[in-house]
């Protein structure tokens, strides 16, 4: 049970954060944002969703963002493309990687993109085509990987079976989603044990989200596995902890911390991670929901004081 | 790494987490959250703290309070002596089981009890001799077990020495706790490997506080270790997460969600637990500081608003 050395950590703040976000963020803070982020040594960072304005209102700039933003040479900036529509508009504006977003739940891929899971595969398959074509990566999501809000309990071999499918239409990484945080360490490793059989561990990224305060354990359960590669949301982008439905991703500083801790390299600063953090929160008049951040700027605090 | 299929908590929000809330609370109040906190289950709650209330104005009403509690048949009720002026008024009081408190850390044992560690366990004997002599028990705490918020970390032998020497003079349970929460799961399982040579694990339990959100993390790492007893606080008691210092104990309520998802029993009535959380963090005028709560209170208000 060796922990990787290294991690990879995929920012999705910008993105699956602020989309879930009430308060509207303007292209001007979103860029900023994302500037931001790539300066604290993250090297991948999904920064929109090409999606129709009607279904998701907040990603309505995608365009303005993705030509706005400064483009480090050794970072990636993946965007959201749900349908064939959105991938051509993502493509003229220079998308190097995009990503596809599938779900293990029937009743979740029902209500969250209007069709079965089998009918999402297929219009995903030829969306891959045209990337391979472009010379474009595409990451696949999978969503309630852990537990499905209609449906309760998931069946690790179902999450295995979209994975692969993933996987064989030419996804180069699968993440799995932990959509309504309701995941405990154990579950987390019997789906990963299902998945890691049809996917190469080291194509698989674990997307964690906070609601039960369980993402860290599930984290290094999925550590524990050989998973290497993980989402998270700077401040917990995506759902504020007071309001109803109280979803978000785990925090990226509380990854970060939790991976320093276990002597695990990320390549980010922390600190500079923090005051992005409080920076965004700032613009949302929040809080940041990383209990990290919480717990650093009050040792800040006592220490400006002593 | 097969889990424990039992676990024991030890409630600790009476005593560790009302003593470092700073709204006043009343002794009928606390009478009335140890007597809902035994209705949900709970088997070992620790009440109050027979200490000075020169150091601790928290707990100046320790003998009301125990006086008062409803006594389950099947529960126990510590409560905190830290000197043998304290132990006697607690024996008085008809306590049955008392705990002391020792540091692994030589500047925060200075700082917190006034006196080297040597010393307070030459102070500890003959409370633990005349316990014996008297038919109470004694669970002794180690604190800063994974850092010291003067000395940074502390070597896990240290600790091993305290909790050996608390073992050998006649404590029947120690429970190791992370003061400032900035325990990483592989350093709790290093911890716990280098106590677990001097100490027999049924006797060890954990005590996490969930400053920067990795309790539950935490919890997990020990229990794969083969800890089955955790300390925590409802609600989260003993800290509020916006102050300075944000430190708190890891909520109960967090550790109950995190052992059913591990299908490890508890015998403890998450529900009942969560509305005892909501109804003590009404008393102290703000919101339970569990996640699990957070979450479950606002699963309940949109099924009551579907």
């Amino acid at each position: 049970m060796t922990l990787p050395s290294k991690v990879r950590i995929v920012e999705v703040g910008p993105r699956d954060g602020l989309q879930n976000e009430k308060t509207p963020v303007s292209t001007k803070v979103k860029v900023e944002l994302i500037r931001r982020l790539g300066a604290t040594g993250l090297k991948t960072i999904e920064v929109t969703a090409f999606v129709s304005p009607k279904w998701v209102p907040q990603m309505a700039d995608h365009a303005e963002v993705f030509a706005a933003i400064e483009k480090l040479p050794d970072v990636t900036y993946p965007v959201l493309t749900p349908n064939m529509k959105g991938f051509e508009a993502a493509l003229a504006a220079g998308a190097k990687e995009v990503a596809v977003f599938g779900a293990a739940s029937e009743s979740f891929s029902q209500k969250n993109i209007n069709c079965s899971i089998a009918e999402s595969l297929d219009r995903f398959r030829p969306i891959v085509e045209a990337a391979k074509a472009a010379d474009v990566k595409v990451r696949g999501y999978v969503s309630c990987v852990l537990g499905c809000p209609y449906e309760g309990e998931v069946p690790p071999l179902l999450v295995a079976d979209v994975a692969q499918a993933l996987l064989e239409m030419g996804c180069y990484e699968i993440s799995l989603g932990d959509t309504i945080g309701v995941g405990t360490p154990e579950k987390t490793r019997a789906m990963i044990k299902a998945v890691a059989r049809r996917v190469p561990l080291k194509k698989l990224a674990g997307h964690f989200h906070d609601t039960y305060g369980m993402a860290a354990a599930n984290v290094y359960a999925a550590l524990q596995m050989g998973i290497g590669i993980f989402d998270s949301s700077v401040a917990g982008l995506g759902g504020c902890p007071y309001a109803a439905g109280a979803s978000g991703n785990v925090a990226t500083e509380d990854v970060v911390w939790l991976l320093t801790g276990l002597g695990i390299d990320t390549g980010i600063d922390l600190d500079e991670l923090i005051d992005t953090g409080v920076w965004i929160s700032k613009q949302l008049k929040r809080q940041p929901a990383s209990r990290v951040a919480r717990a650093v700027l009050a040792k800040r605090a006592m220490t400006a004081n002593a």
